[in-house]
């Protein structure tokens, strides 16, 4: 725990997180769990969330009004650290996401009989639920570009579209959808978010698709999910019309926070694990991996790097408490591309570490390298978070650099 | 190609096994065959080895005197590049590790009743092999620490030890065993190579270890292997009695080469992906992906990268086929991590290319994000080999960093 | 600045310092002062410091007992980073190493006749003094190793030893020079730290060595300097014999903040250049540099890794001033290597955003280009800091890295 | 020397040049010849042009048909890296830029008078000229856009224009000047070159500019020079008129070999600098530095890419001397970037190998580190190689980046 961030909450409830997170998740570490599917370990965390809700740490992420502990999201962030310390952390918690940005989200913008009858299952962990948006057709860094249409039809919504990275959605009881309703509105009205349940006539999940060796199903799956005239009251929209840009990007400020300072849970796990090699295996009669320089550069480098991403991302968390996301629009940018790139170093350097045992599920390692490397690209690839983080601060110099659009232009063709 | 290494036999060859690997193996790149078991896609390949023998490209790697063509390790190596613009090529044409390492070593060294019984199906490829050396309790980057010897006991060798990472051993109807037979030799001359049939009563196959998410059976698999009083005649030793180490080095050089130039195959496999999802991916209206200096960026550095990777292995091919391995010694052990790293990079940008379809099975860059990481780890840790070559240039320089030697001074703790 | 570790006085300070530094500093900017001999410039840094004493900002780094405004470090990181927008900010503001170093040491633990006689005149500014340490002969990564000697003889030390990187000897009125006084005591008590006027005979001025190009004299020079039999009253010890080097210790936790926030002042002003010119250069009709991709990732990363290594440096002189340095050796260490890399990586991408300019002393960044490569080795070579950092973490760990030192193996080895 | 490319002249001559050097011109490589103005070595290397011409060894660069030993491209690519052991090799040898290329060019493309008058003497060295292409105005990656005119009036050419960088202008005899002469032809058909004797009224040397702290005279200057109403004859003309372009593109191939001949040997020679210090320097009492990882871990990683980049200019080389450039243009950008990023590594690692004394003028390095920083900015910036050969490379995968050229498009802004 950094102690610049700390605070009463943090400190009572961290300790308690992390001796739950050692004792009852990371004993699961198996090859056997830490391949395949999802399903194979889901009914074991199933067991182990009433073990959280006896521990009274059921809802760490709900606010006062709802009958949380109200934290803030630079608390919350140090909460979400000390759950990445074991992959399986978060759905345990039922912090994961997308139920946990869904969550946040219809607490604030959905009307009250959608809140009855889906939010309150969804924060009782007895239903899950999806985040629908992500198309294969369109790049997701540009997500003014969409095909999904909802249309008004009578007193529904009739959506046809097709969609891919709908994460989780395999078994989930509900997706919230992000449609176009306003296609003639300006790029970023166009769009709204609408609650879908997935036993709706014409809600079709074509396939889980298979991620880097796992069929990755149930909470674990990423679905292709097409939608075909898919009918549903007007009353399940989340916001207003048109107001589906808007309420991603609110979303977006906290969720990066939740990833970043999972990234650095996972870092300081993979942190951990590097170290504990280094001090115990021998490579010749009483000279210890850790006495070799290359490895002492690894765990130095790591070191500062998880510390400099640590400070980097609950400045940033503090200031969205303080300030608001849109004043710190630039952070939220700068720790995208920081943190993801820091975490898949440390991971590459623990395998590295482990030798021949480091590539095989014997230990967690494989399954950090594995799922972890999208990180760079979900959520904005890094790519595109430096192009704006860039443009940003050079309009601070007096360079526009989007006073020609580049799909009016080409003119991107840099 | 490159021209500066091209002979008629390289000239002639690589396009034919080029057809032959994009008509036929590269359709088999599905996500079902791409993830889990080997032997869902072995029945297949055993079908595209019929159409590699009747297209007369079968034993390419085949000395005259064994009835091959009698490429040079230069040649091959071209050879091995085309075959590796697809996982399966390898195996299809029976130029696999381990088992084109253990056909060199059995046609130089075994005694004619082995070569007989066991070399001529393997070259046939009616059996396969597996070579078994690298042992879980100790660093493999150090191969005169091992624990499974094979005792004289009247004709028969009597063999004890634990194994893993014995490649491909799961289905393998020999392997060839690497045990300490003289444990008060010099370090070098301790261990000898011994071939034991898998049916032999002792030879325990514990498990096919799980890696990067896959079970990983039958020419896939790493295994972990117990030998319990494994008995066979003293007659299957390979080569003499402590000649272990020789031999292994011996198959050393020619194996460099033949993983190298795999590697570049894999890096110009990744790099032709990565070029065409540049060029095809429209960003925003009439805004190509391939527009964008990002990408440009990782594709001319992945172009000048591969070219260099190629040069450097072809070089040092010539010069074993010339000098000999032990005369470039230091490129051998230069290619080493110079290619492995290449290779992980052009992978990793591939894949960022493709944003979230790059971390999906649907393509066929995870699998080698997955299989190859441990490029860096096997044969040597590339750590291994750097400090190797500084030391043997050191040595040119008057300092003797072996003058006293860590095991006996520890001094290693640099 | 950064708000979270912004105070009153920082809040107060650091604008109207940043404005002197614009004023009056920034436009000395110019080829002929950039390069060749401090002296060039002295004389006019010299009626500058009249300035900082009209507007009130002389003895910025001050204690309360010494009549200044007692900023903590943190505090003070925050002055010297706005100092540091100027080559010229230090030493303008006599804030500059290492008198600043000297002072401080000084203030604590020099007899007052010293102080009378040395320390007031250097905080006026009236006279100069350097820090005599490194030798030429021994690896300055070890200062365990010395050959200077101090005899006592009488009421005097008599003086023997041969140094280099003695900075800004040139025109100093003393030196504090670092000898072995106890050579039979354990390594770390054996030297003290004695007070050398620099016109007592036997004191030569060897050579100003000539750094990147510079002669550099004056404040600017590092200088190899001789002591020959150089007799100083006993009263010049600084603190008690055989503290040498818990003195030197006891300066290196406030010295490397000093240096590191320097070195994020450097980075800001380069950053800061690197965007005009990426704003205002057009490489094509009506397309701008700061258009570039290759140049957006520039200065994204420049950006993230600048706020990042101010939050580390900041963080680290908080704990300094809660805890004391002792308790966040660590992070002390941390912030050496990364903070340096980083400073050095943005200059380099400043001078390659500048093109054929970045190269002229027509701009800044040369100056800080050969001026600054030296970060990553004086104060020790990063190197040693990462293994000391890893060491210290891996013996958390149970891994004493030096069970055995190297230099008692050695010992052993004969 | 590489087996590979080595021929019976480069076997005879390199071992004779490179004895040379070591004997004549290493010997010169003190702290006062290595700073400052390149007039306080020039008289001394005068000299030794003498012994040069009475080894027969001058002229290495000349055709049969002047005299010359005819040399490839990939054999004087040999010779330039034997040469560039010392950074006075080349200009004692008289194989320098810009004398090179412009004896090239005059052997070539100038009318018999030019070459009488001007190319002679130049062989002889008894003169020096200058190339005067580049402007403060314009961005060098773009060199169609271009200020400098020259008008025909009469039998003469009128030149007016401001350029920067023109190396060598001081004390040159003469300069070839790019200048446009047909504004109304297409870009790279507008401009011509022009020889203008530096005596002619309006020839004026604004300035040797100060380069990296050196102000930098003679040879070694980088000249700010006015044209103002400059006449020469129209015969002054080298090759045709609108011919400036095609002229320099061709000036390009063998340029960029002579140019990473050149790295190659900086790079060779701070290796050995590095190797040199590793093996010698003691760091505790019998450890020595090379006996440490990080220390190998830079030499290994040295050695493999200084090979690697030897590799591909002298296949370069040679694929010109067979193809012509034009053929293997996407090679001529490629060993661009990928050869001056690896000598400035290698700068740099044999600089922190030093330590303090690394960066002292004492050593060689700093040297380099301070000239050949350029590297990555002159003759085209690494970034602009990487956009053309990423674009020439997705061009053959259908995208045709410039279809749509931003100059164009900026216009139909407008």
């Amino acid at each position: 725990m950094e102690p610049l961030f700390a605070t009463d909450q943090t400190k009572a409830l961290v300790p308690r997180i992390r001796e739950f997170v050692l004792n009852e998740l990371v004993p699961l570490e198996t090859s056997e769990h830490l391949t395949g599917n999802f399903s194979k370990v889901a009914a074991i965390l199933d067991q182990k969330r009433e073990l959280v809700r006896k521990a009274d740490l059921w809802g760490l992420q709900h606010s006062l009004d709802e009958g949380g502990l109200g934290l803030s999201l630079c608390e919350f962030g140090q909460v979400s650290e000390a759950l990445a310390w074991s992959p399986f952390g978060h759905y345990t918690f039922n912090c994961q996401a997308p139920d946990i940005g869904n969550m946040e989200l219809m607490h604030k913008y959905a009307p009250e009989p959608l809140k009855r009858r889906y939010l309150e299952p969804l924060r009782d962990g007895h239903i899950r639920s999806c985040f629908s948006m992500t198309e294969p057709e369109f790049a997701g860094s540009n997500p003014t570009r969409m095909g999904t249409t909802a249309v008004r039809v009578g007193d529904d919504w009739v959506i046809n579209g097709h969609k891919w990275f709908t994460s989780s959605a395999d078994g989930s009881a509900f997706a919230v959808v992000m449609a176009v309703t306003n296609p003639d509105a300006a790029p970023h009205r166009r769009a709204s978010m609408i609650l879908v349940p997935t036993d709706t006539p014409g809600f079709e999940l074509v396939r889980n698709i298979s991620i880097m060796g796992d069929g990755s199903d149930h909470w674990g799956s990423h679905a292709e999910v097409r939608y075909t005239d898919v009918r549903v009251p007007a009353t399940n929209l989340i916001g207003g019309e048109g107001m589906g840009f808007v309420l991603a990007q609110e979303r977006l400020g906290p969720g990066r926070i939740h990833h970043c300072m999972r990234w650095i849970g996972i870092s300081e796990r993979c942190f951990d694990l590097m170290c504990r090699r280094a001090a115990t295996r021998e490579m010749e009669d009483g000279v210890m991996l850790g006495e070799k320089q290359f490895v002492q550069g690894w765990i130095a480098e790591s070191r500062a790097q998880i510390d400099a991403a640590r400070l980097m991302v609950l400045r940033t968390a503090q200031n969205i408490d303080q300030f608001g996301a849109a004043a710190v629009r630039n952070q939220i940018s700068e720790i995208k591309f920081f943190v993801a790139d820091i975490m898949l170093n440390v991971v590459d350097r623990a395998i590295q570490t482990y030798g021949a045992m480091g590539i095989t599920d014997d230990v967690l390692l494989p399954w950090y390298y594995r799922h972890e490397r999208g990180a760079r690209i979900y959520d904005g690839a890094d790519e595109v978070h430096k192009t704006a983080l860039a443009r940003s601060i050079l309009k601070e110099y007096g360079l526009d650099t989007k006073r020609n659009k580049p799909a009016d232009l080409a003119a991107a063709r840099a």
